[in-house]
């Protein structure tokens, strides 16, 4: 792999059961090959050809990975997923591998939040689900609707997706906060004088200013709970809240009663402590949280940007033009 | 009225019996008083104070007015309503009197218009609704979620509220067609090389590449029926179609039958050809039909925004710098 010239063999093994689109076709291995012409693509249709497939592979491109899998595979130097998650991969890989996740996410769920932010401000799901009984609720909606324009937006995560979300909420004229954990790398480019970085040391703060809140963490040991009872307590009574990070951002109960005693205005939550969600979670039974089962980034374009994406990172890491 | 600083009576009516944002307050009256300060403000409780008000009365601003009051203001020059739609007075006034309508809806509506194709597009309504009772259902919404990144979406009426609606749709990467009575008027400076106007001429046309419909027209006999039966028909499947304008413009039994039959993929009305809609109206069965009572504008800044449009308004007819 040192000539850019050299073939390349990319086991592709990118099967899910439940979302179509997740699945790779041979007109994602096309578009990959026309991204990265030196890299012969097999599809794997199943665990028994992917395995088969690893001796020769000197790339895979998986939504899962054994660790006893890295011993049939001498030539692996990347193991790739979509995946924008660090907790997706419980494997550690040998050192000549290189982990390589998705960053092309961002595009897609800012949709999803956007469109969360706005069916809750705007009344559209109180008006479908709550209210749908009523023949003409106006004076119910009266006390729900408000404007976006203007508002406070607090993003816990501008990261990768974070970013691409406060960059879509920018031109409906609000106001961004966005926590990092360092303040090392520069503001997005979309940053006006109104927005904002800031740390975990302000997070009490800047939550008692916000009108909506959304989280894009990634799920670790740091964002444990970090919307927790004694933070979703310093919340006014309009906020609403988005997550579509991880579930374990959110403390579930103190927002159930919160949601449910009218302390704060509403949530839609694409992702859950336990995923899929229990049958019989008491999250199912709020009239002010709505849900989508993690698929805020569904998109028939999903496998199209990875591969662009894939394409992008593998030309840097092997130094391609 | 020839003196910018001659004291002009301004009798205001504007109570409303279902949306609170929509009655006119003291604060209200202490923001006209400083964006146009020659302006005494009259608020009126009621109609029997606002006939009382009439005879001194230069302007007034009211929700309604009827024929016969116009006798008994022998002073006014100016009727101010809050609507846009020229539907909206049944008077004919007397040659004098001007008659204002607003054209500050579109920054509200048009957040309602974006939050209504995205939780269509985004299936949040779907999971909220029809999949509801479903804990995880993934599967389900694969056949609904698509991106709005891409997609062209087609407007019927760009005028002050269609332009805003076009304007916050375009960073979401869509292309736009607007549709206009005329050419006349320049384009929107929002528009790039991807989006055009066009005329009803070719409205059959571009409903065939349509992705999205919206439908931001005035109610009057040139509107009537404009979306009917046999343009429904040429409509893809995968549309959504939303109406903030006036129900007058959609044969509601055609867009029943395609609904219903999954010939397109989802509607959300605002405006209904019988308001308030009725009980037993079919659209209320419709599992993929949303709905707000004609409330897209309501927003707790409606009556700032009014004032400062009225302002404008009113400095530009009377010469004022």
């Amino acid at each position: 792999m040192n000539n850019h010239t050299d073939l390349i063999t990319n086991a592709v093994y990118l099967r899910h059961h439940d979302v179509e689109c997740w699945n790779f076709r041979a007109h994602h291995a096309q578009h990959l090959q026309r991204c990265l012409p030196n890299q012969r693509v097999l599809i794997c249709e199943n665990e028994k050809a992917f395995v088969a497939a690893l001796p020769e592979a000197d790339c895979v491109m998986v939504w899962t990975f054994k660790q006893e899998w890295f011993e049939l595979a001498p030539r692996l130097r990347v193991l790739s997923t979509p995946s924008a998650g660090r907790d997706y991969f419980l494997v550690e890989p040998p050192p000549q591998v290189r982990l390589m996740y998705g960053a092309f996410h961002g595009c897609i769920i800012a949709e999803t939040v956007v469109g969360m932010i706005l069916a809750m401000t705007r009344g559209l799901l109180a008006s479908a689900t709550t209210l749908a009984d009523q023949p003409w609720p106006r004076q119910e909606l009266c006390s729900i609707i408000r404007p976006l324009r203007g508002s406070h937006v607090v993003i816990l995560g501008l990261g990768n997706v974070g970013e691409w979300i406060g960059r879509m909420l920018k031109p409906f004229g609000v106001r961004i906060s966005g926590l990092r954990r360092s303040l090392h790398r520069k503001p997005p480019a979309w940053f006006t004088p109104d927005d904002r970085l800031f740390l975990e040391d302000d997070l009490d703060a800047v939550l008692q200013t916000a009108d909506h809140v959304v989280l894009a963490l990634p799920g670790n040991e740091d964002t444990n709970g970090i919307l927790n009872s004694r933070r979703i307590n310093l919340l006014a009574s309009h906020v609403t809240i988005c997550n579509v990070g991880r579930g374990n951002a959110i403390e579930e109960m103190p927002l159930y009663a919160a949601l449910s005693a009218g302390r704060i205005a509403g949530a839609f939550l694409d992702v859950f402590s336990t995923e899929p969600l229990p049958e019989n979670s008491i999250l199912r039974r709020c009239p002010n949280l709505w849900r989508l089962p993690h698929a805020s980034a569904i998109s028939e374009q999903y496998l199209d940007l990875y591969v662009e994406d894939f394409a992008q990172q593998w030309k840097e890491w092997a130094g391609m033009p």
